[in-house]
């Protein structure tokens, strides 16, 4: 049997560590940059360094940036009293895409795991606690998981001596959604935190 | 609205031109590299550079290579006398995995589509009437679509001129499927085609 020059294999190699990408989609992605022109290959090949060059964390917030502290944390029209507890970077994007929230944000970089060996020490909470001042809404915003509701019942433990106004992201039927398909658990939440009309 | 990081933003963006991953995806695979350690982005940077320097196209049967002509056409335990003629180079790699067949590969590189402007000029067929020679057989193995059959048609007209061996890869049921699931012209083909046991 033939098998793929040694250049090829390395990189279909490489790509299927990527998260969601196995060997085929690797290998199909090969092929595609083998035979489309030198631009794309070089093109990724320095956006790929250049990300790992530029992009850091922001030491205030956690958050990717390319500044240090981030654009985010140095905006004065940002209101200083809303803290906003994220359990990833992305989470903040998604939050920014709304265009409803004009606070501040807070990367944990991870959820509580004790199977994964992820407890309050590998998780970004110290420096929480440096951010916490007078008048200071917290909204614990990790992911309704039961990693993301673990972490947040630890935060909001932990963040109970300090006097602040301590929220969560509303749980319930996701707009869109039709009933009959939606699982017990957030029907129970959507019960329990109905509003008034 | 706090947008990404610039250089996040480009590696999304390159990311998001290969096929089948849209931007959702480049975004996941961004972040993920943006997380993981410097390793993972250098040596996908570096194996996307040796791809392009390094692999090219074999000038005898169109296959990739690193070398020219290929391992495949200077193989001399490789069958002279039977010739498959695959539309594109990963084609090559799927017969090969099957350890089944020892003849020569030709690599069209792509099949007649008239309505996208391939026609024949397009493809790699000009350099394939050079390979023939007296006792070879022709196995036409493009896909069984529309393309590939106008393809393998064409290519047999082409040829018949030539006093050769034609054949074309058996059409029928895959092995392991369903009769109940298998569509209409396939099961047509595997009637047509049944064999003798």
């Amino acid at each position: 049997m033939q098998s793929l020059p040694d250049s090829t294999n390395r990189l279909i190699e490489q790509l299927s560590r990527l998260p969601g990408i196995g060997r085929k989609t690797a290998q199909r992605l090969a092929f595609y940059i083998m035979k489309s022109d030198n631009e794309i290959a070089s093109n990724i090949s320095k956006a790929l360094i250049d990300v790992k060059e530029k992009v850091g964390t922001c030491t205030e917030c956690g958050c990717i940036t390319e500044i240090d502290p981030c654009y985010i944390c140095t905006n004065p029209k940002r209101d200083n009293n809303i803290l906003c507890i994220v359990e990833e970077a992305p989470d903040i994007y998604a939050f920014e895409r709304t265009n409803s929230f004009n606070g501040r944000y807070h990367v944990l970089g991870g959820a509580l795991s004790p199977l994964d060996g992820i407890g309050p020490d590998e998780l970004n909470i110290e420096s929480l606690t440096k951010r916490i001042h007078e008048e200071l809404e917290i909204v614990i915003a990790t992911n309704p998981s039961v990693e993301g509701e673990t972490t947040a019942l630890y935060i909001a433990k932990l963040l109970s001596g300090y006097n602040l106004k301590i929220t969560r992201l509303a749980r319930g039927v996701p707009v869109g959604s039709d009933l009959e398909y939606i699982d017990e658990a957030t029907l129970i939440r959507a019960m329990e935190g109905r509003t008034l009309v």
